[in-house]
């Protein structure tokens, strides 16, 4: 776990740095609509996302600096993503990462520009990438787009908000859209950045150590929500029940939901049993599972 | 003009055809969401950015089919952009194209998704067209990405938003990003479709017959929005000055302003002069700068 750890801090360093160029002048411009974007992307979150895109990139032999491009457009549609789900006719939060969301910072019309124009840049990174192929950019900037869209992110969001999950198997397709296509595509983008013309058992491996971590990463979330403290947590507990919002704990008991993050965890675990060099990679699984915030 | 009027119908045609499979169930869903974006993009408008796309594509030698993806993408953003920007917290407009705005039909959540699935879609769809190299794809995409973000469309309203317009100079900037970026766009796109290798000289020429034809078009709009009367306009006239907007004749006279849109249409004119094939692209400076709504 310390060289995960260390790993974790180390990719995320290189994706600030990535970042920060992606959000230069030269994309971005210098006017308030760039500090927006800035603000909502950089210096937040474990980087999760970023970390998937450039270890499976290292997983198939490719260079890390041939991920970085792409690991920064993961995490710009993640950010877009965020700002608009604060917004006020979204879940209308006010906090963010223990500050003011971007709407709050620098008002609803910069903060929906902000989102919007994060979104198209990441096309851009990606589609520019200098590392590699013109087939690896499309087929990166196709897999975002895809795990972005209305059968992916926004399709989950749409879902999470028309409120119609009555079922435990309508919940979990809600949050395999919501949360669980993008963190798919991270994985897949490392692939893509490595390889221009990937192997199909590959992409179903991944697609299954994604989808086992994405759920258990998920579950974990709504157990934390009832069982951790805020100083922990680091945002306030029990706010779904608050809400009244459907999680897990919905349709299973706790210990049920301990049981099936376990075994996701362990699925995520052996989808990628064949493969060398995927130490860090099952050992994040591990991580996933056994965080308490 | 009489075989421009007919290629703008038919080209509006098969853009409509194109959009409609763009927005099939296989790449939407089939939801509250879905609806909301064929409401925002189906059976409205001339149509003009695609068939710029379209008739560019002939130009240079290429099969309109090979356009098509690329005008649906094109129209897909332009219509993202009108949903966003008729948001309350944008120009917060309740009427577009004679009907009710995105956001008052769906509700805002629904309407700040459909803009965001619609963006990412249009990559998704140029990403994928089947008739051009991947050369071609990631010239197309990326000129998409360019043209609609913060050096472009989104920084182009934001700059409207921020009202710090207080030259013709600053205003003309601020024109060229929030409209004209995106009809050179389209343009380009055109030339992608026909070609994956093309040439610097031929961009160039597209670049300032899209400009040209897009600043006569906004000068044009701000002309009518004094002249015309409500019933020929299909929208209320005089509306810039209730709004205290600036347009180009904040800065200019009624006469002045004539005379640029002129010499912006004939510029857009002699750039494709050494061009054969170029009359309907030629008629279609015209028409524009004479049409009456």
């Amino acid at each position: 776990m310390k060289e995960l750890k260390e790993a974790l801090l180390r990719n995320a360093a290189l994706t600030e740095s990535a970042l920060e160029e992606s959000l230069s002048v030269r994309y971005s411009g210098d006017t308030v609509l760039s500090e927006a974007m800035k603000y909502a992307v950089l210096g937040g979150g474990k980087r999760i996302r970023a970390f998937l895109t450039i270890e499976f990139c290292r997983l198939f032999g490719g260079d890390e600096k041939a991920a970085l491009p792409f690991a920064s457009a993961i995490e710009m549609v993640h950010a877009y993503s965020l700002v608009h789900d604060d917004m006020p006719c979204m879940d209308d939060d006010d906090m963010r990462r223990g500050k003011p969301s971007c709407h709050k910072e620098f008002g609803e019309a910069n903060a929906l520009l902000a989102g919007d124009t994060l979104l198209t840049q990441a096309f851009e990174i990606a589609l520019r990438n200098p590392w590699v192929s013109d087939r690896s950019r499309v087929l990166a900037a196709t897999a975002l787009a895809s795990g972005a869209g209305a059968l992916g992110m926004t399709g989950g969001q749409y879902y999470d908000l028309a409120d119609q999950c009555d079922s435990y198997e309508e919940l979990v397709r809600l949050q395999r859209m919501k949360t669980g296509a993008l963190i798919k595509t991270a994985a897949l983008l490392g692939l893509y950045a490595a390889k221009d013309a990937p192997v199909a058992e590959d992409e179903e491996n991944i697609a299954r150590y994604a989808h086992g971590i994405g759920f258990a990463f998920q579950i974990v979330d709504d157990l934390l929500d009832v069982r951790s403290d805020s100083a922990t947590l680091g945002k306030p507990v029990g706010s779904d029940a608050k809400n009244g919002k459907k999680t897990i704990l919905t349709f299973l008991t706790e210990d049920e939901a301990e049981k099936l993050a376990a075994d996701c965890t362990a699925d995520a675990r052996n989808a990628l049993a064949g493969y060398d060099g995927a130490a860090l990679l099952s050992d994040l699984a591990d991580y996933l599972l056994h965080r308490t915030n």
